[in-house]
């Protein structure tokens, strides 16, 4: 038993899609979530940045005394969770094992197609996810980098946005994959879409994973709050116009704690 | 006389086809351009937050020794420029006023539209500088987010495109203006596109005025450097995978001198 909070960053607000998910396994524990929406997207910023971003946003979350770190951001995944296990004291899980552990378990023809930002889809994580677990499955990476923009601007049924997943989506269908993974927090919002087009496969939301993942970590390690209310702090670095209306499609409940918060960032960069 | 470089900067590579403008006008001025890709898009970000960063890119430029002061950033520009013009000792001249005149040049029936990225089009900031100029026009301003994300992934002739553009200028249609001003770096490019929503009325490019007028201002301020190179030297807060791609198709030109800069950010800031 542990009551401290669990603690979840991403690079912006997507993320409390996991924290949705999360809440259906776990509906107890308190969570505290970081979105670092003053310097999103990450997906387009280097890999190097993305460890400084994704080290502070760990820091952040340490410093208030979270008992498990969540990576909900696929881009940090990709290029930081392993530095940061071997940085950090308490467990931490990222969004990307749980869903290529699914795949693996749904697939019947070991072709499995993979959708991602540009920086998940190109920084091969997803590839070495697979072949660490198997040695015989086909894996096609697709980036859909409009996904993004897509949802947040609320054009999830869209006519435009199903021209655009079409031809994102056409070198998958070519390929016969029989399970697609979405390996971005936004994609779950255009699942339908994503359906019409690919058909009668298995779709593999990462997010549902992951909880489920955490869910079981978190008995074994003894750290489950199972009395506990369900707060959710959600603190973000900036706070955007229309951020509130999104962020509460993403968490599909009333966002009542939230807080702009700042990271002591960039500190160690000299000059040019 | 002075040859000094002109400094620009916007929060991405956008602001080289303003850049691309001001060589065709001055081909012989050296030019330092910064773009803060690594806090980009400052469209979705907070104006306390644009204050901030603008401030950091004018002192980073001045570092450089330039003359004069172009912001290249719409959002910069809406909430900025008037607060640097107090701050600085140089010259300093942004998007807005420049692209507000030409359009009072040319409608007729004094109803002009305005196109931007959601910050640019709520902030208010081309009505208060149409107010400035004149007291009689109606100005419609019409938010377009997903445009500067479907430009940079190259959908500038696509269907889908088209689609959301119908969506986005539906009301300017209705409202029946005779002039559109187009409020951002990246729209010159989907011009074709908007040109046949929209029909035969007046487009302002507002990257084409800017340069006229600061080709003006330095003749007038004797600033003026006829005998220069004209060259391009571009700093960039984040290198992306695709970013030169990106900017050689914005700037029209290849990028040969280009470097990853650090600024010195966030330092007043204290906890939470």
């Amino acid at each position: 038993m542990n009551n401290s909070p669990i603690g979840v960053f991403d690079s912006g607000i997507g993320g409390l899609t996991v924290v949705k998910e999360i809440r259906k396994v776990l509906p107890g524990e308190d969570i505290i979530y970081l979105g670092d929406t003053a310097r999103l997207p990450y997906g387009t910023k280097s890999t190097e940045s993305i460890i400084q971003f994704s080290r502070e946003n760990t820091k952040f979350l340490i410093d208030r005394g979270v008992k498990y770190i969540v990576i909900a951001c696929y881009s940090s995944t990709s290029v930081a969770l392993e530095i940061l296990q071997k940085e950090i004291e308490i467990p931490i899980i990222g969004v990307i094992k749980p869903g290529v552990k699914k795949a693996l378990e749904l697939t019947r023809n070991k072709r499995i197609g993979v959708i991602g930002t540009t920086l998940t889809i190109h920084s091969g994580a997803y590839e070495r996810a697979f072949q660490e677990f198997s040695s015989d499955v086909e894996v096609i990476g697709r980036a859909c980098p409009l996904f993004v923009p897509l949802v947040e601007e609320g054009f999830t049924q869209h006519r435009a946005t199903e021209l655009i997943a079409r031809e994102y989506l056409e070198p998958l269908q070519k390929d016969n994959i029989d399970t697609l993974l979405l390996g971005c927090t936004h994609y779950p919002l255009l699942l339908k879409i994503i359906k019409k087009i690919m058909g009668p496969i298995n779709y593999v939301d990462a997010s549902k994973e992951l909880s489920k993942e955490l869910a079981k970590s978190l008995a074994e390690k003894n750290l489950l709050n199972p009395s506990g209310k369900g707060n959710i702090t959600v603190y973000l670095t900036d706070l955007s116009i229309n951020f509130k209306e999104i962020a509460e499609r993403f968490l599909g409940a009333p966002l009542k704690n939230y807080f702009r918060a700042s990271l002591s960032s960039n500190k160690e960069k000299g000059g040019v």
